[in-house]
């Protein structure tokens, strides 16, 4: 059999070595036919025969224990001992237990042993990937919410600019099963391909066989065990996917986290680059999609992983989606997230104000507040694209309905300063979220996913006036703000528990309480009626409320 | 191409009929080559053939929009017109946009209505699941924890007879990635064996055609697609899988969640059994395979979904995963997961018991509390086998060390019992929940899997003096007691943690708390130097605290 395998190896190298000298010096490029060795042997090959008159060797009965010797099955032992015989022992092992000099002689040395190969271990071979300033790609925000864009394609123009800074290094490359265009990352295109190995048509588009795009087969499986591949061997990469598809491979991440976690213990293991995701054609933008489309849950399964290993990012725009990809596309050891937006949608903020928001991870958005150097009456927090659209939204409604209503509006980037530091490095200590979030004042936090993760996360934190709004598995195929509203993330609902827990306005919440009530069915009529959002909805639009300006 | 089609079809249609005549009239029984309809059609096939001078019919540019008609693209309006034209709208409408008769005679009536055939709205062909009566299936117990039995094991003989009942309705099915034996349903071999319908080896077992398990794939995928499919088809069965390995069909159990709260809302829907999973080989009992095995978030999973749908039960013996068993596969349209031990342990409750707990689901165990009638000093809570009896080792530590103490002790079987009212059918409302847990004790919590299921399920409960241990990602091949000493589920830390915050102790707690920190470090020094759990855990035995017995 030795002989055999030798020969079959043999065989398969001259194959190899025969298509690279053909590639080479011919110039054949077509993808050709590597060599494939196929092993076939019986089930549990060289272990016992047959035990107590049952066949075991070449049986389903070879699997895990092929012969149990216990108290009650003592007899066996001389089926063991004949077993471990056959491997002749006293040709491997001198009298003392040691492998014998010949044998050991024979054993790989060095980088030839398997844990210390550079391909194993690819770390070894990482380079830093080379990245353009980001701040250089950003959206000219001047006034806060009141130019639009599509933040994913924004964050394009700078990933064509990776693409095409490492190049040479050949080092980075674009997965996603199928959806570079529909997650739009379009400007992608211009300095790469989808790489391909097929035939091409003349009507084909954005193929050829160097592309850094891998974008050609619909299975979020394929795409996260490439790029964990890629990763192990010492390249980067992310995976950008439709946020409810990503649950196929949550199996998959939970490996990937067990791994990451024993490498760090492990003090041999050369660092790697992050494992990161792109959760985009996310829950609240499945306008022709609906129900089966909506699954924030990645994130409850992320926040049960390692806390040094895990890493969430919810940019409200395209200027903070820029800075946490830049970020965590340079970062190493880490699985991150980051949930992101594609549809048109207003731009909060400037560049650096963005940058400074992100490399807090979490802070209060002063123009959106009226709280300065008061007591505040109320928090509203948000997390995530829309659930911050439809914030500030609810902060402008109680604004201008209550005027002197003192309220603090916060936004969270980095999930995880929510949580204590004591159980996350990036968590905030309770003193810090105490000054943020204030003891005792009610905080309306509106979420992205589903509520239960703001409950995991802040379970330790004194302020229990907490009301977290997010998705409750609630969606069809219907207008957008129908589908916030379905879900309790929009406005008129957070005006409406807002003035549940101000207790400083005694009963004077009830009138806009039945407005908010009136409006949603209004909303709910108007749909049916035209098939898009009502007008309030659609044209409304941001006023800083920190300034003395006309209420528009 | 009608005409093909009709062709095709009436081929397949008559090869079928051959088939089934071979069967019947002759017996030949081997499996047949069912015959197979491939049909490939260009992609947009029909649609537009170009738009804008690019091709679109029978290329990628026909996926979703094939032609953009808006304010920016209204000199395409001729295109789409043209295109609807070719359907000759003329010869299927009149002019007032009525189907015409001939059409209308074409499309099926009654039953042959793609969502009135019975085999699509599988609910109309439901048949009663036969079931013999649980209790007779019992573990005899007559003290609590003195006998040994492997509740899986227990639970086969139960499975081997509802196989039998249901023999001749052939609507009942087991489903598993191979692992029937694993999971120690060997008794259900008894009544039935492993659908196969390739060749039989005569040193296979547990083979033939008819078998009523399914069991011959290592896929998780496969286990659950076929369950889903027989399930809507009007049959009865369950999936039992490793509870690690569950995770692989996340996106599966979601998309099943949606299917069911979706038919929920649709009258002419008929009722369909629920999908039960049985979650064994579980995260505590791992021993030689290790943190690759360990993942209970599952039912972090699950507790995400609509209220109406997941019911989560975690029977602490075999008695009490009978009844939960025995309730789960009668019931309808709910997801229902079991998590279940397979390995010797304790039995806790006599089937009287068992019936009672698991009934109401949640409940004080007067047997292990001495608090009867009086203010406890302090709530340890359990929820899942090796939890239950480690906080019942703890009781029985802290009972021996401070006799005066009145301890209540809580098992959890039903776990939506602990979520409020207002948000799950089985939660308790406030009062209630109160009466268990007290409104200020503190409650030592074990859970089974991560603590952010529990911190989710109760924060809207009074009580927030409630400290959850449970998993936290730790875990290594090691010996069953460390792996729950790694995650701090473990008797020793949960003494240390009530011993903390046990103010009528004052200080006395200090000697027993150092006493757990020695003990723990003895337990390394010996697994290391033994390879087995110290002796004071491998010997350790429940006496009821409520009897005024010598204490062992």
């Amino acid at each position: 059999m030795h002989e055999k395998m030798a020969e079959a190896m043999e065989k398969a190298i001259l194959t190899i070595k025969a298509i690279w000298k053909r590639a080479r010096e011919y110039g054949e490029t077509r993808r050709p036919r590597w060599p494939l060795i196929i092993l076939r042997t019986p089930k549990g090959w060289t272990g016992p025969k047959e035990v107590e008159e049952k066949m075991i060797e070449n049986s389903f009965r070879s699997h895990q224990v092929p012969v149990m010797i216990d108290d009650n099955h003592i007899e066996n032992l001389g089926v063991l001992e004949t077993w471990l015989r056959s491997y002749h022992p006293e040709e491997l092992f001198d009298d003392d237990g040691h492998v014998l000099p010949d044998i050991k002689e024979q054993t790989p040395n060095g980088y030839r042993r398997m844990g210390a190969n550079p391909h194993a271990n690819g770390g070894l071979l990482l380079k830093n990937l080379r990245t353009p300033d980001f701040t250089e790609f950003g959206v000219d925000v001047k006034e806060h919410g009141h130019v639009l864009a599509q933040d994913m394609m924004e964050l394009g123009k700078y990933v064509s600019e990776v693409v095409r800074l490492n190049e040479n290094n050949k080092n980075f490359r674009i997965f996603g099963p199928d959806e570079a265009l529909s997650n739009r990352l379009n400007y992608v295109f211009d300095s790469t391909n989808r790489q391909w190995e097929c035939d091409i048509l003349n009507t084909d588009e954005y193929l050829n066989n160097s592309g850094r795009v891998i974008d050609s087969y619909l299975s979020e499986h394929l795409c996260e065990g490439w790029l964990e591949g890629y990763l192990l061997t010492g390249r980067h990469g992310f995976f950008h996917c439709y946020e409810a598809f990503i649950r196929v491979v949550d199996s998959m991440a939970s490996q990937h986290a067990k791994w990451l976690k024993v490498c760090n213990q492990l003090p041999w293991r050369a660092d790697i680059a992050s494992l990161n995701y792109i959760l985009t054609s996310h829950i609240w933008q499945q306008d022709h999609n609906g129900f089966t489309h909506q699954d924030p849950g990645f994130l409850n399964h992320l926040i049960t992983k390692k806390a040094d290993i895990t890493r969430i990012y919810l940019p409200p725009d395209a200027n903070c989606l820029l800075s946490c990809f830049d970020h965590c596309i340079k970062s190493r050891n880490y699985i991150n997230a980051i949930v992101a937006s594609k549809h048109p949608s207003f731009q909060w903020l400037s560049m650096d104000e963005a940058v400074k928001h992100c490399t807090l991870g979490i802070g209060v958005w002063d123009w959106a507040s009226n709280d300065k150097g008061e007591e505040p009456d109320i928090v509203m927090a948000c997390c995530g694209d829309t659930p911050t659209l439809e914030t500030l939204a609810a902060v402008s409604i109680l604004h201008r309905n209550f005027p002197d209503l003192k309220i603090r509006t916060i936004n969270v980037v980095d999930l995880m300063r929510l949580q204590s530091n004591s159980e996350h490095p990036h968590g905030l200590d309770d003193l810090s979220y105490d000054m943020l979030f204030t003891k005792d004042k009610p905080i309306i936090f509106n979420f992205h996913g589903y509520p239960s993760v703001i409950h995991e996360l802040i379970h330790r934190r004194h302020n229990k006036n907490i009301h977290v709004h997010g998705y409750i598995e609630e969606g069809t195929i219907t207008t957008p703000f129908d589908m916030r509203v379905q879900n309790h993330i929009d406005r008129y609902h957070l005006v409406m528990d807002a003035l549940k827990y101000l207790d400083c306005l005694g009963n004077r919440g009830g009138s806009l309480y039945q407005k908010c009530l009136d409006r949603l069915v209004e909303h709910k009529e108007y749909i049916k009626d035209y098939g898009m959002d009502i007008e309030e909805v659609r044209n409304w639009k941001w006023y800083d409320i920190d300034k003395d300006e006309e209420i528009i």
